[in-house]
């Protein structure tokens, strides 16, 4: 079980793998962000995304996938409490069908609680890239753990 | 056409309301956020949420349904070039299904840009609130806009 303590600033990982796909892009868009250049390449083709280009919350969700799969698998049990929020998200290039995006992930910080002696926060900086290895999303995802019960 | 010149520091605006059902937020956990509390009220149940609660990724896709419908309606066209990003993203309290949500934002920064003099961005603090009028998820939201062709 990985406590606060075990994370430590400069710690780093990549996963992930997450095909984007045209019918997929759409639904995201009709349900939740149903702006033109979200819905066909007609009406994307005169905007500066130029094609069909996917919402930039549809791209948090990518993200969200990713890591839960990562969390879930390849990075062992937590005492994770969950997110406390988002700081300096950045939309930085398009993603588009076709795209192939995965996530790199940096420990920038890590904070003990001072009103929660038992828990603690762990900033992160996450970048997403594509398959040109270009970064088309970044931000920091502010993560709660519990304390060890050794410390 | 309301440009970057037509927002002002202290403008406020309330719209929205989006009902949550527990189909949607199951169906969005399902593809983006996996985690067993916001696929069960059992898996919830013994976690700080006490039954199924929405992803926090979800919250931020039906908060931009119902900045989208505002856009596309009440407010009027802007000329605005989308979002450069979000900081402060901060989720207060869990979402569940039942409830029905609405947004307030207030405008807190206007800046000319440095680089491209045909543009300025605008800084609004989005509020979302339940049936309850407690907040349960706010940030700031960077959007760009063009500047007036008469300035």
């Amino acid at each position: 079980m990985r406590y606060w303590e075990d994370f430590a600033v400069g710690d780093t990982a990549s996963f992930g793998r997450y095909e984007v796909t045209r019918d997929e892009v759409i639904d995201f868009a009709r349900k939740y962000d149903p702006q033109p250049f979200h819905l066909s390449d007609d009406a994307a083709a005169s905007t500066h995304f130029g094609r069909l280009a996917a919402s930039g919350w549809h791209t948090t969700a990518m993200t969200m996938a990713m890591n839960v799969a990562y969390l879930q698998g390849d990075a062992g049990e937590s005492a994770g409490l969950g997110a406390a929020g988002i700081d300096e998200l950045r939309w930085l290039k398009p993603v588009y069908p076709g795209d192939t995006l995965r996530c790199e992930t940096r420990i920038e910080e890590t904070r003990a609680s001072n009103s929660r002696p038992d828990m603690g926060s762990v900033r992160s900086r996450m970048t997403v890239l594509n398959q040109n290895d270009a970064p088309v999303m970044s931000f920091v995802a502010i993560g709660l753990y519990r304390r060890s019960p050794q410390s």
